[in-house]
């Protein structure tokens, strides 16, 4: 065997199904070998107390994507991926966002000229389909299907991407016929004018409203459409930001009947509850994302479907807009009404941190179950595996060296996003990623980031097994 | 690092996540390196086109197991582990059962003497209870448990040794206290019994009333009463050989409310059906097991719940009784009453061909499933992971080089077990077990067990994670 | 006590809790008096050895309707409450239907005028909403329902009356305030476009074709989503024509939160197939309607929802087609493609027969419940009861003398309504109505109508009950 | 029509279907009829202002019932009939119980001796097995129900009185056979020995402690293997005193799957909580019976089931022991632990005022409901109807004449048992029964009972329509 070019030494190393001692040696980017007293390597690395796992794959985040409300991201693919190594992600997967009357491959070649020479570590599209024309279901689709874009986007609700039912199914037939994922937004967008109409109509402005006009049925009832949907075109989708019990029993029902019914949720809704948009003036705009946080007990049904196997992915949907900016959260101002406020939260750093103290030390979660819940699923969901996600022999050594002991308390001013605030102000956590390579290169150190922009490369994904239909058992 | 005593080379490395292109080095009987072009071995095999798996492990099947009835396993440690590693498995947790009347040690000091200078891979022993005195729960159980005998079983029918629900309770409280799994039969022996008499009382005496006499509803009802039993001890449990559509929906309903419920089901039920029990004369005895096969429909349940989350271990249930033999299936001659005649089937070298073949090779579950199912989950369950069931570095090489493409129509002449029949006569499969190491040691080589009776060890388990409660979402 | 003006002796007396031997005395259209040996009426009738009830009541029907395709209603609301009167049935309620762009009160005066002169039974009208302005949501249905029409019925499907979703919630809003019982007809329009246009694409034009587009699930999506807007709206509402155990099974969870979910079901799923439509050239439309007929399983699905208590109400959804005629179900001739095929069976007349044979009969459903779900619970829905669908003292003498059991074939011949066809020709039958008495004056006697067109009265009903919220528990 | 005995006359009358001004007249004991201005009678009876209903069908109460602990109960026929009276009540169906040992023909005729001489209003039996053996259930139980006793009781708990599994069967099975209505208590036997025994352990013996042996799990897991012997025996069986959202839950998803399973609840569950078991010192005795009253929420399901059509009846399950008695709560004195003190409420009187205040009066539950759940339906379930349980011509004119409006708050001092306290004391409840005839004869009048000891009759059951399995649907 070759002289390593880096081995990172006597780490306790953690997949989705292992957790065991050994020495990990990194040639030309790739992961080479895993062993005990593995020979030398040009940069040694002392992993001696610490977890060595699959950098995390980040399979829902917004990074510089332009709004139709002249609201603007706060994070290009420079910040955000800087955060997002910085938080142990080693790829990420943001979207390309079609606007109505845009060609999908236009879409495509304006975020492509977004990342280019700016991400620090990898990164591959899902599209966003806004406007599914024939030629989009015929031909363009197809075509970037084939091309490595392999995952779309579905809104069911938000007034500028909002497909009917119909749509979705054309969109459907496509992911079954040419191999695709379909991630599906799952909220009723009539419900929810109806409830902020009647809301606005009595006055109800306050950031707090946002919850009461998007209660948990808005989420079940799009849930469950969404399944039906995906059982008359025969074919898996994704349901993504799942927050609570409701809609976690649709799905599990669906598993149960035996469909694919895929399920992602995110921190927001592990660790946030409605009431931290109460706070006062425009304060609770800073948790305002769809769905809305809701409350303990759904927080505990999130973590039911976590440990057990009804979830199947974390992810951050970090989509990142500032406080105190007439671009962001104040988009109209300090009394900018709830429904015009922009929707999301920041947090492609603070994932998997979040994910680790409350999941794997709480007890809540395995360590393996960790890992495969942030890196190697997704990685599995969206084409990207062995290549992503794993310790494999040949695997891009992309790898995040994690202090599983450290004590941090979060603060908006340790984070490396471009947004002014982080939700989790305050929420201590323990356990931080202490070093991170990216194909074999050391990225972060130290808490730094060390990475050239533009280092980062596109990734071209498969169409995921887990996409296929279920074979019949006859 | 030193020269390897083994290396396995070009082979697909296979484990419960990833899959890839890998040398396997073992050093000392132990799983050393895993990586790309691996330095010699003193003893080099080459897997070029073959998958190479961490050994099955085969976490419920019967061996040299005396019965209260007069019948006689067929198997002993010597056979039905010869059969195992033949199969593809490489370690085994067959039952040390008490006796009514017996201390649990001393049935516990019967079984290793048993096993002593027979197995040929290694074992460990799960407890039956049948007898659950004050000392048994306040001194033997728990010193056993400390002792690596940390899962014993519990029956909820079978006059022998069913236990009523306060002693289930009991045991369950141990359990937990003292950090063991609880594996349950369960079947309601007040249903058969009834349906048992008024079977007879008709004159319905053949192999095929059988299945009559224990419908789906008996296992639904004891399902749903063991995991009410769970619910009350506040313990996980593991329901072992679900057969069908109901008990998984008792068990998918448990789990969709944060419930610790674990479930195995086997082959049997993945390719039997209650109509393999109506051949003539007592033709249908060769299939009579409990709880019985069921049909198409509930088999695709069994498939559904494979491929979905709700079963985690698959495992033989080998009972191997002989069927011309006045010990075995015609235990009172050719007119043998169903309900005389002992309930099993064996199958500790069909289980992985049977599961790979029906499972990975049909597309209805992946390959990282099948080792998960078969292997790294049942090393889990029964605190056997990560020195078995994994790949991990420093495990016990305990590996199966399988060739996935070979044919095999499945005979009983072609089997290794000491028993006169297989329910499988005539299956075709796709892919054998080639190759079977245990700690580094090739046990197994072109179909034939070179290994010495005594060669295999007796394994102490830890505490399962997996058996212990759910921590709290506050 | 004056004189009767008629007295119906010596008869079995049903109503929806009992069942008992009395006379029965009629004094100025309305009942009188129950009581054993009345006194003598100025006409008596001799009910020995017949069922005395309260006249059917036909909640959902279509009279003299015009639809938006050109084909045409073959019956009026002569020959329609005729047949209806033949049946059984002593009031109907058709629809009064908002053409889109139509004020809801033209659409009223309209069927007034159709209505006026010809019918021989009493009736009502439901609304149907099909262009929910301001104008109608504020003003016009608010005051429509003031002034006795206190049910609405909403399309979730047909492309010239379907309402979104918004639009749904703002007509519950003014059930919920107003005080009215909508009707739900629950398809998904999405659904049944994408696969139509499947099937035809695919050749697939038959008449057996319209039951592949419109399959189980699509109604049973839309189940759930009604279910969600009556929840969201917090409102009762009538889950209308049910037709198969999915739909049942979304409703029956519904109740079983306590929620008031309310549905009806109709003949045509009782004992039509979907093989029904697999008929010959164009025989299958005669069966086709909306749901289809399903299969055994789904029938079994509805009798158990009717013996228990999932239904509420049985109708006949009389939508009267002729077979032979270009304005019928040969809208296109004689290839008529199945999505041109005008939608509806005939059924006003048989539907008390069928389901007393197939129901009581059968012994299926209790003779309460026969009376229960064909008329006091449609009355109750509707708002009309006491006065019609009971047999209280001065409830309207609305009453079917029942023979149960004459012995009927049913042939179109022998039925008053102006179609061409019965679906149900050559259904055996076990009982039939012989005399149906309305306000006290005999219209159906040995089999023939004696009414005068016109002598049938509107009747303005009030707010039922059923309508109102649920009270909280606490 | 000659002259009536008695004509209440001006009253609204309620049945479990309608609700309508009419006068009643009585002859002979019976109900001669129903009308408008009937013609005199011997004695008039104004009920202007006031409801007429068929008195109150009390389904479950024990009276002068014997216990094997030497606690006595406090009622015997004629307090504890004078009670149900006074309360609206005119039918009783008390249980005779068999002792372990004695004959089932012994036990009755003992009852019968109890009985007979003391009640003021009429009576049947119910059976309560607790030894069946095969003469028992060969001949005396089938006889006995040819005899008009034709529903028994069967315990899943206490020492004295519950079957195994098996002996449930065999009961089911003569049920089906012989046709009775087979009633079951359902909480788990074992499931409340373990927790007792480890609530005394840790020293917790105060009354409050009784919910804690007692969880609402208990009563799942039972109920869920009645329902599972019931279909196992194919016979309908009724679940007695369900107490909250678990046990609902698995009679609704029963009854879904076209299960006949009925339901009972008693006022306990509706108004009670488990708080008040926590009472200083002894107190909480007063409030012990099983299953034990629950939480609001619980409260609220009960309500939900109430409403829907979960539940079939209304019993009080009045099981009277004095408070301050060494035969009664206070057993084995003022420290007598949870478990020793004697299981049961009073509240024969107390049942018809409470669900008409809690459900009428609060708009719960419909006039009509109230009808059919307190009187109509208990007397379909016991082969009673409609000689009681209604209005019908020819029942008996057993009619409570009921102030609806009247205010009443509850206290010991205006009861006429002959126990020393309620569990209602200080509810305020609106409506309360003012006039009660049995058989025509004024039993109360102004508040008292005016009856003679004796006069109430014995009453032979015939099997109940509902007690007959279900029907296929082909």
């Amino acid at each position: 065997m070759p002289q390593f070019d880096t081995v990172i030494r006597n780490g306790t190393l953690a997949t989705a199904s292992d957790v065991f001692a050994a020495d990990l040696g990194v040639i030309g980017g790739r992961i080479a070998a895993i062993g005990a007293g593995l020979g030398p390597g040009t940069r040694e690395i002392d992993a001696a107390g610490r977890l060595v796992m699959p950098g995390g794959v980040d399979g829902h985040c917004h990074l510089d994507q332009p709004t139709s409300d002249g609201s603007q991201s706060a994070d290009d693919f420079e910040t955000g991926t800087r955060s997002a190594a910085c938080g142990g992600t080693t790829t990420v997967i943001p979207f390309a966002c079609q606007f109505k009357g845009q060609s999908l491959r236009d879409a495509v070649t304006d975020y492509h000229r977004r990342a280019d020479g700016k991400a620090v570590i990898d990164y591959a599209f899902h599209l966003i389909v806004s406007d599914p024309t024939d030629q989009l279901l015929g031909q363009d689709l197809p075509a970037l299907i084939h091309d490595g874009y392999t995952s779309f986007k579905i809104y069911m609700t938000y007034d500028d991407m909002k497909l009917n039912d119909r749509q979705v199914l054309e969109l459907l037939s496509v992911a079954r016929r040419d191999g695709a994922m379909a991630m599906i937004h799952a909220e009723n967008a009539d419900f929810i004018g109806w409830l902020t109409d009647r809301l606005l109509a009595a006055g109800h402005t306050a950031p707090r409203y946002h919850a009461d006009s998007r209660p948990m049925l808005v989420e079940r009832e799009a849930t469950h459409r969404a399944i039906a949907m995906a059982e008359l075109a025969d074919v898996p989708i994704l349901i993504v930001h799942v927050s609570g019990r409701e809609a976690i029993e649709q799905i599990h029902w669906a598993q149960g009947r035996g469909m694919r019914i895929y399920a992602e949720t995110c921190p927001q809704y592990m660790v946030l509850t409605e009431h931290d948009l109460h706070g006062h003036g425009m304060e609770g705009a800073k948790c305002i994302c769809s769905p809305p946080p809701r409350d303990k007990a759904n927080q505990a049904a999130v973590w039911d479907a976590l440990a057990g196997g009804t979830f199947h992915i974390v992810s951050s949907d970090h989509a990142p807009f500032r406080y105190q900016d007439p671009k962001g959260k104040m988009l109209h101002g300090a009394d900018t009404p709830f429904n015009w406020i922009p929707n999301g939260v920041p947090g492609i750093e603070t994932r998997l941190p979040i994910l680790f103290s409350e999941g794997v030390k709480k007890g809540r979660i395995s360590l393996q179950r960790f890992v495969e819940l942030s890196s190697t699923n997704p990685a599995k969901m969206y084409g990207l595996h062995p290549r992503k996600g794993s310790l494999a022999i040949g695997a891009d050594a992309d790898i995040v060296i994690y202090d599983p002991d450290r004590k941090v308390t979060i603060t908006n001013a340790m984070l490396h996003h471009n947004v002014d605030y982080t939700p989790y102000e305050g929420l201590e956590v323990t356990g931080w990623p202490e070093t991170v390579l990216s194909r074999g290169e050391v990225v972060v150190e130290g808490g730094a980031c060390v990475a050239q922009p533009g280092r980062g490369a596109f990734l071209r994904c498969d169409t995921p097994d887990l996409a296929r239909p279920k074979v019949g058992a006859d």
